[in-house]
């Protein structure tokens, strides 16, 4: 099998995987007990959350763990909900758990503007300063694209948001252990562990220091109180260890999945006459959405699966439907060109030879003799 | 170690973690995808809902896969919140998921009643049907008490909720897979794998056909677009296997896990003088809760601790706070009593020796030889 669908899920690390495994059995203590056993699961959390702390250069207590980043970017929302009536800009190419949360919050009395980028899902910081309204309670605007790669200016994105006092809210889930990026400088910041090596199952919602979150979930007193539930000890920790590795071998795989891609996009650009590249001046390294003349991205999606290479049309969360991106039309594709398009991701045990080889079948598809 | 915390967190079934490590490793690809691997996850789902509805004896699609059962009762009472301002009946000894999500609706507006219990932690269902109003919308008392072990009537509270077309919800967290009760009557049923040998990470809410609950988490079009995220597959998967061999050993455990409680209870009864049982008539049949005389609950616990006993004072989720156990309050009993009391909680491992042992260590620490 050619695994050319990171974005969608990432295989786990080794390590990451024996660290789930052995405390699924052998920390399985309710961490909020208060015997011996309960005090090393809590310890286990309270080392992640420092861990993961580090990695993005916050405070300990600025990490707050849940089960996903849908629900972690369900929350950022909230709390900008919690402000009471007003304004959010987002942006066109959120996640489907930005986007429909905003939509759940117009429905209450907000208004909502969704910014669309520009033609390479880009949202120029002027453009975005443009936007805003005096009553704009948030700023929602990812650090990169799931669909494209679009990689966004996070610092100044924070900065506007710092000067004109708005809550600026970064979904990070596809950017964090993949590029560097200056998280920290956001007001929320959503992540994800199976997107970087770790397990289902783990994400956490970065809070400033000195923004106190709404509640998401009533009940213990787990994560200050602020989302309850007894804590997943085991993929906690899995995604510590998995978001450590990636982010130690961050700088090494950056450039070496990032000249895949280029040399994937290059074969394409020979072989497929026709392709057009949805790029962007800053990407993420192992992301490239193109669409391929003939053929709709589903049939290609499926042939390709005939011959064991994973890819995807768009985000998985929303394949299921057959409906055109919106994350392409945000950038002013056409409905045919984004039924065209396809997403091919790529990650850590991405090889050159599946790349090739990868390349070669997609000729073959697109040149009819599949 | 002697591991008496089962309703805290119980250890995993040896063919759970398995599971989990399995599915974590080899179908790690986003069940939304369109690829096989994808549908090979996505199946995995299919199989573990099927599963676990058919030992509920429910229609596939009434079961809703979420992270916890903390989540589960938020969700469940949300449903509730959905059908616009009323009353809201609900047990004093509930979880505080549920109480803690009722006392933000009341801050909404709802009107809350706190239902007592008798000394035993019973609920007559003549003394629930009475306290119901006109406008009640909401009935929440759970199957089985989480510190007591008191288990409720919950045919006659189904019956009393349909008759008064009133939701019925039961958090049945600790009961499921320990003592069979006719949860396909309840309106809105919460589980959670980690109580019976399951992963942490896997729960659902069981919602009664012709029922649809209100969305819980924005985002992808997961669990009919009602609680969106990449669902997780391993933590899922591992939840239907565990459910199945508990469901499948329930009979044989129960009687063999009541003996050993009573087998407990007398051996503290002969060598603690002045210890008292919070018991009831029908009780789980692993769960011994007790104030012994002359030292409180926590330093009980923490003495057992230093020869490796683990126990708990109250729920896992409230033993950080050092106040009285709402639910012995609740029942009637005084708080110094209450401060005194502890949670033995017996399971699948637990064997009459360590049983011997423990009563052992209890009354050692009891008598001041300690």
């Amino acid at each position: 099998m050619i695994y050319l669908d990171y974005a969608a899920s990432s295989p786990l690390y080794p390590e990451a995987a024996e660290e789930l495994l052995r405390c699924s059995q052998e920390e399985f203590s309710n961490p909020g007990g208060l015997h011996r056993p309960a005090g090393r699961a809590r310890a286990l959390i309270h080392r992640s959350r420092a861990s993961l702390a580090r990695l993005l250069e916050v405070p300990d207590r600025s990490v707050f763990f849940c089960a996903s980043a849908t629900e972690a970017n369900n929350w950022a929302i909230r709390c900008a909900a919690a402000q009471g009536p007003g304004h959010l800009l987002i942006g066109a190419c959120e996640h489907k758990s930005v986007l429909e949360s905003a939509k759940a919050l117009r429905a209450r009395g907000f208004a909502l503007t969704l910014l669309r980028p520009d033609s390479r899902g880009f949202y120029a910081p002027d453009a975005v300063e443009a936007a805003l309204r005096p009553d704009t309670r948030l700023l929602s605007i990812q650090a990169a694209n799931n669909e494209t790669g679009a990689v966004q200016d996070v610092a100044a994105l924070s900065e506007i948001a710092a000067r004109r006092h708005i809550l600026y809210h970064c979904d990070a889930a596809q950017s964090f252990g993949h590029v560097s990026l200056p998280l920290h400088r956001a007001d929320l910041v959503a992540l994800s562990a199976h997107k970087l090596g770790g397990p289902r199952g783990a994400a956490c919602l970065v809070v400033r220091r000195g923004l106190t979150p709404e509640p998401l979930l009533y009940g213990g007193g787990q994560e200050l109180s602020l989302r309850a539930g007894t804590e997943n000890t085991a993929a906690i920790s899995a995604f510590a260890v998995a978001a450590k590795l990636a982010c130690r071998e961050q700088a090494a795989e950056e450039e070496r999945i990032r000249a895949l891609r280029l040399r994937f996009a290059e074969l394409l650009r020979r072989a497929v006459p026709g392709v057009v590249f949805h790029e962007s001046d800053r990407m993420l390294p192992g992301i490239l959405n193109c669409a391929v003349p003939g053929l709709s991205g589903e049939e290609l999606l499926m042939r390709l699966d005939l011959r064991e290479i994973c890819i995807s049309t768009g985000s998985a969360c929303a394949s299921a439907d057959a409906a055109p991106s919106h994350v392409l039309l945000a950038m002013g594709c056409s409905e045919e060109e984004a039924l065209r398009s396809v997403r091919f991701s790529l990650g850590r045990l991405t090889t050159a030879s599946e790349i090739e080889s990868a390349a070669a079948a997609v000729a073959e598809i697109c040149g009819g003799r599949d």
